[in-house]
C-alpha cells in the first residue's frame, strides 16, 4: 500500500510568505523568503526590494535543508561544527545543505508538510522572520 | 559617472506573476513562473499546485537566459541548434542557459529591467502564459 | 513601478582597478583585481603579470561576496567561523562566497553601486590594495 | 631540460581589448572582452557597459577554449556538431568549452602566446571584434 504524503499548498505558502514579510517589515529588514513543499521542492519564494541578492540561494536552501532533515537549521548548526556528529554535513547534497538559522519545518497536526527559509540579516532577524512565518501557517 | 540602471520590483513580479497564474488556471495547466531583476537574480518564484518539480529550475534558469541575453529564449532555441551561430551556449554559465520556449525580457519604456520565466507545459502553453505574465507588468 | 539601481560604469571600473594596481605596485606584490556591478556581474577583471592564477576566481569571487551581502568579506570571516551565526555560508551559492578580506562594496552617495576584489598575497597586502581601489572610485 | 612558455603580459591584454573596444564601438555592439595568457588562465576582462551579463561567462570560456586547442572556436563549431569528429566536447573541462565564433589564439613570431575571447553580439559581430583584438597585440 502506498503512503500518503500531505503537502502544503501554494495558498499555504502565499500566507506563510506573507507573514514572514509583515515581521521584516515590522523590524525593518528586507528578506528572501522561501517556501519548500513536502517533496523538498520550492513552492515559492520572494526577494523583498533592497534584500540581499547572495541571499536568494541561501533562502531556498534553509527551506530545502530544514525538509530534507525534518529539523531547524539552527539545531544544524550545532551539530556541523568541528567535532560534531554532523561534522562536514555541508558537502553533501551539492552544497545545498545551510546549517545556519533562519529554516524550519512547517506542521499540520504534528506532521511535517514542508519548510520555510529566510535569510537576510542577522541570525537573530532570519529567526524572528522564519518564526512568523512558519505562525502564518 | 554611475550609470543607471532600472529594474523591477517586488511589486512588479506580483502583478507580472498573477497574470501568469490567472492564464495557466484559463488553459488548466499548472505552471511555475519565476521573475528576475535587471542584474538577472530571482525575485519572485511560484509552482502551481501540480506543477512539475523538475521546472522550478527550467522556469528560474529561463528567467535567467531572457535577461542574460537581452532575448527571448524561443529565440535562442534556433540559434543554438547545430550549425546555427550560438550552438553550444547551452554549456556556459554553468548550465543555467535555457534555449527553449517560455522566457522573455520584461521592459519599461522599452528598456529592459528584468525577465520571466514559464516552465511546465508544451512549449505552446509556456509561451502563452510567458505572454500572459509579461503583459501583466 | 520600477524601482532605479545604480551602478558603477566600465569608467569607474577602470579607474578602481588603476588605484589597486598602483597600491599592489607600491607594495611590490602582484595582484588579481576585480570589479562587479550593482548586479554582482563581473565588470573588468585584472590580473597583474606574476599574480597567482588560483586568484582569479577568489578575486571575482571576493566582488561577488561583497555585493551579495552589501559587507566587506573580512567581515563575513568572523561571522563565518565555527559557532558563528554564519557558518557554513560558504557551501551557499554554488561555492562564490568569499568569507576572508580583500572583498568591499564600493558606494556613491551611501548607495552600493558595486564591489571589489583583491586577491593574490597576504590578508594585509588584499586589504590594502582592497583599500586603495575602493578610494579609487 | 625545462621547456619555456611565451606567454603575453598585462600590457599585451591592455592592447588587445583596447583594439577590441575600438572595433566594437565602431560597429555599436558593447561586448565582453577577455584575454587569457599561454596557461589558459584569465589576465584581462572588460565588459562594456550594456553589454550581455550572460556573455561574461563566454568570453572568458571562448579564450579559454581558444588556448585549450589551440584553435580558433569557429572552427569547433563545425567540428563538435553531431557527427563530427569532436561531438560531445562540449561537456569536458567542466562546461568551459565554447564552440562557436568569438575566441582565437594570439601569436608571438607564430607561437601561441595566449587567446582572446570576445561575447556580446552574433557570430559575425564577435567575431570582427576578435579579429580586431588580435591585431592589436
Amino acid at each position: 500500500m502506498t503512503q500518503q504524503l500531505n503537502s502544503l499548498s501554494l495558498d499555504d505558502a502565499r500566507r506563510i510568505v506573507a507573514a514572514g514579510e509583515a515581521r521584516a517589515a515590522e523590524i525593518g529588514q528586507p528578506m528572501n523568503i522561501a517556501v519548500v513543499d513536502a517533496g523538498g521542492d520550492l513552492v515559492m519564494h520572494v526577494r523583498m526590494d533592497g534584500a540581499w541578492r547572495g541571499s536568494v540561494d541561501i533562502a531556498i536552501n534553509k527551506a530545502f535543508t530544514a525538509r530534507a532533515f525534518d529539523i531547524e537549521t539552527a539545531e544544524l548548526a550545532d551539530l556541523a561544527k568541528p567535532g560534531g556528529p554532523f561534522y562536514g554535513i555541508q558537502a553533501s547534497n551539492n552544497g545545498k545543505v545551510m546549517v545556519f538559522a533562519g529554516g524550519a519545518p512547517v506542521r499540520a497536526d504534528g506532521v511535517i508538510v514542508g519548510a520555510v527559509g529566510v535569510s537576510g540579516g542577522t541570525g537573530e532577524q532570519d529567526t524572528t522572520v522564519c518564526e512568523a512565518a512558519t505562525a502564518g501557517f
